[in-house]
């Protein structure tokens, strides 16, 4: 990181007045220039949605149970025929090098050393096939996944896919949340730049897109960007390009989580972006229980969007989830001291889930329910 | 400008950190002083209903969709007869050369260069025949209108709404919310005055109103103000003046919606004035539903109160408005740097909208509804 | 005021950036010590009541109506058997004289002069046939009442009524709502003192308390005060020695309501004693609607907490009140520039009132009614 | 004090600016290092349910009653067979030697004083015979209870039991809410470490608890923690080696209620741990009404969390509660002030109580019910 004078070092260890996730973030702006703390922690228009995806989580309450044998529980959970150690998943961030120079490489290593899952960015800054060898193998560690936009030239998307599964990811995360860049008004104020020999080195032979002429009667979004944008219909075909299973991140509404069962995708990720496309977007804990009720269990359904503590886990459960992404907090931590930090946010956040659990009465994830929230009259 | 020593001169470009219409404001502050400052962004007493404007739209939250097919969509509406390429228009507002020296002209121009609609102010500091000039003809440009209060001097009036016929207004706006001047503490505080040179002249012929004698017992509001306010009663005079449409703005409530039916006026504009006259009226955000319940498709609703983004837009589309003014956020650019400054509010808002749009899947204005909103369990 | 050096003397005019009531407040606060300040602007415990007071009205939004035919509308009410201009009144403060020399006079003048009715306080600092005296003939002034605290001496009590009828005042109010002195934190803290001179001379003659003997067992407030305080009972008593109606003050929960009907009292004072007495109290605005539900017409309700706008006393009148009464507006402009400004203070509200009305269609107070209000659907 | 240096000591008497609980927050703050500080103001992670119980109180809205004959009434209580003079007891807080050099001696002292109930923590810093000799006879002061964690040594906790019963402890009360340490971490940032000489004096002869091994794929929570955790089978067990009472402390789930009603508790205390245990629990005068709805009048209900005035006190009683335990405002006075600060804290606590009766219309604490509140429409 020699190449950002002026900037606070990352440390080698986890500073001593970290205890918990929110504690990173402090530490993280000391360490990131305005350029990267602007893609780093902001999100789209007036961060409304970035602010109400927390607030939804602290204002659902809790009831305790007490008194309950809760000897033998655990935090495992089956996903995708895997049974993991806990429901963690680390999810997709591109430019992980804008936070450290050991960008992806460090993520993934955290993630397996704790067991987490791992989404690794179609705008990874790092080798998909790096991060693949340095994890394995797959008994050892969590799951690990591969994140995927639908590029302008399909072709090349299959290839990515295909690139994928021979570098041994497990699944394919199709987001479908964002057709067009989210209004991220921080980022565009601070005009992020991504530094020198940060790039997304996985897309580096995609073929420009061609120029669309768009007259003034035109519309740049529906005439130029939409055109390149996923449909319903190409789900179909994207699948029979591969074996591996294929889930959607940002499914919001439940219309949108039948069709996705009618087209049997192998399982939703409830997400607005961590509010960084879609301003004003409902919080995903609202939104959980609607599309749980509108799909039951044919899939699994993860969320993620300002998921910081072991309660906010729980509650996440207990609303219909399978498993949950955190993203901004391991940024922070990644930030803060690489490996160490993400691998800490995990441990911290593993722990935090199991005192919520054995404090709510719950001896594994199947007694999270909606018993354990306190209904207002 | 330079009859005001110590203000920052407007600007010839857009500043480079500003993205959206929120990020005018602390520029426009700047180069206005306390007197226009006051005027402009103030509301009434204590500007509760300003700020639950904003709330208002805040507060609705939308529901994604996902993975639909939007190419070739659009942000074309009709309105009185014309297709607009969207629905954005300059709400009325007068004395624009308090902000910057090219006053309304710069702001018709931006509006006629984006296909924005412009509403000139009755109290406009330029010509009605300047502006109207400058913009023609009307085929490449959006929709300009003439606002009207009522004045004391009825032939009068009906010389105005027959002038603005004559220059080439296509719709008459007739304010029917502030019968009196609304309790603007902030401008009583700054103890307003208009500068040398800026003056309301399209009524510079205006006969001054008769000194109406008061006694004690008498109010100067009932006794002196409102015998010259307009009534139900003259609507139908008023329209046999002109050829023109006529709209009624700072209509709130249903059963005054279902008067404007009975009287076919040609258009409503859901407006509480900015929060400028009544404090604590209701937010339009709120309003607009219940004006579009009770008139139904009869004539077209346009809305106006704390727009500012393209998700606010979208909303007001969905909650059943066929256009939307923005007042304040043109305003502040205008006095940021002119007519390039309106110009870049109208662009960002349109794109804003499209963005807004893809995202909740809506391919034309006709797919906003309802079903956009996260209802509340 | 020369006895309280370091202070700002009291103003002989309006200062010029005051339009509006909350103007004041910044203005008294520089013009009294901590100890006047406390008593003046403190209130019980936390100040959640006097809080929630001003939240409450602020929080009523209100739906404009247009195009209305107002001419010749007024403010004028029925009270008692006399027609006032306007619903104002002065509520019971005591120890006037702690806020400005002048004191009760200054007060009483300026509600005379305004029209305003005025409620002198069993505790004034001015005796109350100086303020009677001062103030007469009642043709050409508001309302002049008596505010009176049941004293543990019935037999004073009784004389008190007698004088407050022999000079003149036309009713009296009997507070009700603090049997004991409220847990006023921040007057404690102050340690209020009565500076030199400013005194209840009207209670001067008084007899002092027979020190009530209570032992460990027993509470000084069910054992000390409670047998002083007033009940039920004693109000037709009470009514015996004298002509004048009977209002009391201090009545919020319907059931006491409905009692003080049967006992047919002139009318209730709908109050929280301005959130003095018992914090979290509900603030008015929730409670007088349902005071009139449960009296009906009966009697006249009146109602004060947190009056301070136009919007707030049309809203008053609209959940039922027949007028108002305010109480820390008008100490705050008395402590600021005297009779002056508590004229002002009287005007301005009327003339708020007066736009208020106008701006909702309402061209007398029996137009006020629950239609004003935005219902939440 | 004198070993912890640069702190400001306690005073010896009760500070001029104290008139209330929360007074004594800052007073505390000053006297206390960041370790102790940590200790007692923290809670469990984002502090949320910590302020949430405060919050809960201030948002009940009382309902004022006026003019009833009150004279002769009085706070008292029946609980576990006594009649108290009034319901208040102090919490059970560990290691009060942090806070002031005398400690649980200070604190006993002034509950008997002041006719409170005390109950001991099983980690306080006082020996419980200490305790318990300083406060007797049992007639001249407020109940004297022992509160116990369930130790991994079950023998032990027995030994417990029965030395508190042969100290002259007239109740037991099982910490249940407990059974892992809380997430706090505030006090992790501090790096909480007891002070020389400060130290669970009664646990001083606990057998240090077998390491229990865990292997990578095991939870330090349900594998190493939860097997030492009470349960409800051993209620039965707990209660047969002694003939005191036994109270469950930190009940919040009505299911748990019942439990806790079948196994025939002599008591529940309603409590979330003053939010010190799961964050975002919820308020416990939420809760409480569940569970006075649950269990009637099974046995008596008590409960905690943020009250610190009369009018909690009041509403707690309102919503099924026999008697209330404050935590940290004693806290704050004895670290302030000593045993003199401690029994201000419930005299205080006391009169503002006796005042809220009063203004409310409750002769003893029979009348308060529901009807005491303001419902929401």
């Amino acid at each position: 990181m020699s190449d950002r004078p002026g900037r606070v070092p990352a440390l080698q260890q986890v500073p001593p007045d970290v205890v918990c996730l929110p504690d990173y973030a402090a530490h993280a702006r000391e360490r990131l220039d305005d350029n990267a703390w602007a893609y780093l922690a902001g999100a789209a228009a007036d961060e409304i949605t970035l602010r109400a995806n927390r607030a939804a989580w602290d204002n659902l309450a809790l009831v305790p149970r007490v008194l309950r044998r809760l000897t033998g529980g655990h935090t495992r959970v089956e996903l995708l025929g895997r049974t993991l150690a806990h429901p963690l998943l680390l999810a997709p961030v591109a430019y992980q090098r804008l936070a450290h120079p050991d960008g992806e490489l460090a993520s993934a290593h955290a993630a397996a050393a704790q067991g987490a899952g791992f989404i690794l960015s179609a705008q990874a800054s790092t080798s998909m096939e790096d991060v693949a060898r340095a994890v394995l193998p797959e008994a050892e560690r969590g799951p690990l996944w591969f994140q995927l936009y639908m590029q302008h030239d399909r072709g090349f998307t299959r290839e990515l896919v295909q690139r994928a599964e021979a570098a041994g990811y497990e699944a394919i995360v199709l987001t479908v949340d964002a057709p067009s860049h989210g209004v991220r008004d921080r980022e565009r104020r601070a005009q992020l730049k991504l530094p020198e020999g940060v790039s997304a080195v996985n897309l580096a032979r995609l073929p420009p897109a061609p120029r669309t002429q768009i007259d003034r009667t035109q519309s740049w979004v529906f005439d130029a960007l939409m055109p390149d944008a996923p449909t319903w219909d190409e789900i179909d075909t994207l699948r029979s390009h591969t074996n591996l299973p294929l889930l959607l991140k940002g499914v919001m509404h439940p219309e949108d989580a039948r069709e996705a069962r009618r087209q049997q995708v192998a399982g939703l990720i409830v997400s607005n972006h961590g509010g960084r496309t879609l301003d004003t977007a409902a919080p995903t804990a609202w939104v959980l229980p609607r599309i749980a009720d509108a799909v039951g269990d044919a899939m699994p359904l993860l969320v993620d969007g300002g998921i910081q503590r072991g309660t906010d886990v729980l509650k996440a459960l207990a609303l219909g989830a399978r498993a949950v992404l955190i993203g901004r907090p391991y940024m922070h931590a990644l930030a803060t001291c690489g490996a160490i930090g993400v691998a800490h946010v995990l441990r911290v956040l593993r722990d935090e889930l199991e005192v919520a659990m054995a404090l709510c009465g719950c001896r594994t994830v199947a007694d999270a329910g909606p018993q354990l929230f306190f209904e207002a009259p």
